[in-house]
């Protein structure tokens, strides 16, 4: 499968940056969901370029859904979201010299040529707002069963935001802001810095932290479908993730079991665990906890300073200055890009565990 | 699908820890391909535990091959590897409290109490020589293309292993350590660290870094199969394992875009790219660099000091002191473990881009 | 997967009978195949309903690429077809009583009530169209491999067609033809049945018969993905079809293994079978002999005649008369299906065993 | 997805005619499912051939459950069955010319002579066994959801069992019989036609016939898993299946719409058809009738008279003359296999229909 995710709820994606129309198709949802197109609406602002942190390019990103829904409800077949391109200027872009950090290389080799390169053509990050309209859909549905998610910039450009505290209140809160922050001034404190970089002619990476509250336990597969590497296997599909961490991650191999085990404890005749160091997921499976991850995202590849490349044809080296419209940092969008991929993946892994129906809650 | 990885190479693990046999099929793999049993053997020789920083337990792992193999080579049809298990002692493991980070309470949940769970079953670290010995043959078929993969640990209990400077010869020379570092001195460190975590009733954590060399340009899929969805799928399967980055990964986050793009030049008429700050991956496909990636491993969750913990029924909280045997670390075991599954994805992705036959080499 | 099909080459259909749009995505279709827009126009020709023996809707099924071409080629990347739904009549359209034959109940079942019901929603014939022209581009594919497929109606209200004589050149004269039979009396026979019985108030079925000339040897895989289960499982999937049969089919069953098997022979050097009663299919594998298979359909469940049913929510037995624009017969128009997924299954297959790139032929 | 099946719940397949073991991994299962070893037992003694109109070898089919099953129930990980080959007598077989009918040719050209021949290797009937083995555990979990399966050889060397006419109490009868008919008269004549075939040293086909009761309306997918489409896929991997057909098949499409039309009905406030002609299915659905459908198994390509060959290296033609032990019929062996490969697709599809733990029945 290619562009595809997903076994019992699944999701294809098509388009380029500079083709006619972009879209998603997500399949395997339980029939008689609520289908909010405002919150469709409000994910893809979220994503859209946001002032002078971000590309000239302006979208209005007018989804159009065009099957698998009926009288507001999703119907149960494949519902298919389309989001035409409109803004495009193809002038901006020749097959010029390969451009560092871009697919445009690896792209070249895999399809020989023949792929449309305009704009990053199919690898552009355009793409990911079918995705994010498709997330949309399955972030409504998992509110409808109570699970909620909540990405914030944990890290940008050397800034480090606040810890959760009250993840239940915060992913809500999350949910509104355009650069989602736990801390303000923290917020600020970033913008001024993509801001500077920008000014450099350079951009800067960060790292997303997500909370997901209210996931039952017992979901997941022990050898291979483990919950992280789900979650893993469609967060590395979103452009400039480079790194993925559960828990502690990675500072969980510079301590000592005592300091990495979770206890568990009773609350209320529930098992819980203590501290949520191994992010609400034990031998893959999650245990009730919220889950917690990290992702790395690296700075945009697209910069004004020239720089070192090779000419299309592969024939010659050559300095580089792109032109056209680039984003300072993509980390600020990529954020309900996460929660998106994180809702498709929830949703499948549990319509594969209690049944197409149980995303339908109450009524199934 | 649940315990089966893979699409045109694909691979199914089964078996209990204190089960009559664990077990491999490995499937998709292009006929013949020699099977050096020798090979497998060592492999399942790296991965047994060692000495005084592992467990007890001793699996002689006298493998079987049952079918697929014919007159020394595959046949291209399913390779099935059993292991059966020798040295259990039931008697060490009742269904006791829940033993903190293991998959004690998540089984529990999912299996309702009917999972075997001697030993953690299915959720063993056992199971992972079923997986190095199917491994093995996908490492085997690789190098008869001139794919190497080679592992370091790169940190255990605060200490760092040198970085790779040749990693054509150097994954080489790992393949014959038990305890593959670059640096001795850092090695025999880390040991030592181990030996005083097990005296204090402890365990440690580390990082595991893997190399891969020869790999064509033009291998993954843009959306949702990248390379490193692939890859990171499969080895956050590996029990322990809570984050995986590639190229400089989490210190991407951290740099601007003219610090982690890798420019292209021409060396020897072929393009390449100066630096390998990405791993060899650019839009989620190989550019033909060496991969490079890194796995953080937690702390074995068995330590012998007492925890907090609630009995099986979870009916009451409990004071638990676990007894058998366990490893100290899982690191220098676990890299084996890596070496395996990254063969296993490459050989799938390869037959994938190129073929089934593609494996056998200058025959195909 | 639901509504996805296939594993290295890949198709999703959407949309309902009276959606706004329907459509397919085929991903994973070599990079640089012709796309040939006058080929889908007329394959969708050949599907839409014909004067007196079809139904009185009409669509022009006015088709828009809209994804995963450039300049004229395939990119490599998911290729996305629309098709506006314009000639619908709603009003024709009520939750009346459950229709026999069609998938009213079953789907009521299944999707609690949430389904688009208008005209069959999401399981109307009208979805073949987007099939057809998904089908269309894999059809150009593997001409460019020299791989022709050619379907003639060889019986229709127990009227039959004369057999294939010389299938290479038939398939060809096949594919011009809007009633598609070998011998035009037989035809012009079958055409005054089917007005008859819509006279009568009554439809009736038929068998298509499918032959595939040009198939490389070797194809197919053992357990479970035979060439035949791919295909049976495509085949089952278009509406209407209750039996699939491969060669001489349930005939085989009443012969003698002598008179079932197929003689080796060497022409030419190369290995043949003297008859091809297996359909070029042994052991699930294609022998390089002309694929031959024939479908049962079944005459149109939508009869004007009054019928015995049940009202929509299941309360009281009710008599039924069908009003709306039905079709005497789709066997003719289902013809043009059975071509379009057979040559998506030819085309996955092939892809998993030769890889991405060889349907590009000589290019590649 | 090569030697696997299933979604949920998935069986691989393993072993050689000649190898050492053969096997089944069952996979995807709910927990705490009785695994009657007794019943294992009795389906593999329904599939060992029968006196003297089968095959002289004989196999103790001495199984072995290595994994997934802990204190006789199903664990809900991986159940793997081993069956040793223990009556093999390579010396029958040679590389010697390309037996007609058989998947020698294919095989060759598929793994370029590195297929283990003996026997038919992978491609054997002795492979059914495992699949047996499996589909046993299947059925014994539907029976717990009252879910029952029945085939009887409905047609052989030309002679016509009874049909039936009470499924849901014939089912129960049939699985008692080695020779499974509804009339025991015309079982003895088509065991006599059988050893008359063997006399002449020919073979005969047959036709298998299943119905399945207690099946529940809504399962199966509109596109491309239709109920239809799963079990075909399935039973045509049954070697010598060569045609699937639901309800009256091939018959519907000589009748008209009124007279293949099941009509509704209300029976004790519950909606059914009072004809079952499209056996069960509705738009890919069930619609809670029994299942029906039929399999057209061909007459064993091995037979003991001379037939045309060409030899292994496909060099020269040349007449063969099969030597070693073989089926003069295989149809009634094939029945079991029917049975299990029903089961395994319908535990499947009610696993992605209502979750993992459907079939545990009342306890769920």
């Amino acid at each position: 499968m290619k562009n595809t995710f997903g076994t019992s709820v699944c999701v294809t994606l098509f388009g380029e940056s500079h083709g006619a129309k972009i879209g998603a198709v997500l399949d395997g949802l339980a029939p008689g969901i609520p289908v909010d197109e405002s919150l469709i609406a409000h994910q893809l602002e979220l994503r859209r370029p946001a002032g002078s942190i971000s590309t000239a390019r302006r979208e209005q990103d007018a989804f159009e859904i065009v099957s698998g829904v009926f009288e507001g409800r999703t119907t149960g077949t494949p519902l298919t979201i389309l989001i035409p391109n409109a803004d495009t200027r193809s002038g901006d872009y020749t097959r010029g010299a390969l451009r560092p950090g871009h697919a445009d290389y690896t792209a070249r080799v895999k399809y020989h040529g023949y792929e449309d390169f305009r704009g990053g053509g199919h690898f552009s990050g355009r793409i990911t707002a079918a995705l994010t309209a498709a997330g949309a859909v399955a972030i409504g549905a998992l509110r409808g069963r109570g699970i909620r998610i909540g990405t914030h910039i944990l890290r940008c450009a050397g800034i480090q935001d606040a810890a959760f505290t009250d993840p239940e209140a915060q992913t809500e809160e999350l949910n509104s802001k355009v650069f989602a922050v736990l801390d303000a001034e923290k917020g600020a404190e970033m913008q001024a810095a993509i801001r500077e970089a920008a000014k450099a002619g350079d951009s800067v990476g960060g790292v997303l932290e997500t909370v997901v509250t209210g996931m039952p336990a017992g979901v997941g597969e022990p050898w291979f479908d483990t919950l992280e590497s789900m979650l893993a296997h469609a967060l590395f599909a979103i452009p400039g993730v480079k790194g993925v961490e559960f828990g502690e991650g990675f500072a969980l191999a510079e301590k000592r079991g005592s300091e990495a085990n979770d206890a568990f404890a009773l609350q209320a005749g529930r098992i819980v665990t203590r501290t949520n160091r191994n992010g609400g997921i034990n031998g893959g499976i999650s245990n009730g906890m919220p889950l917690v991850f990290r992702c790395a995202v690296k700075p945009t590849p697209s910069i004004a300073l020239p720089q070192d490349s090779v000419d299309a044809e592969g024939m010659k080296e050559e300095r580089l200055t792109l032109k056209g419209r680039h984003d300072p940092a993509i980390v600020h969008r990529a954020r309900v890009v996460a929660d998106s991929v994180t809702a498709l993946v929830l949703c499948d892994a549990l319509a594969q565990r209690f049944g197409t129906d149980w995303l339908r809650g109450e009524e199934a």
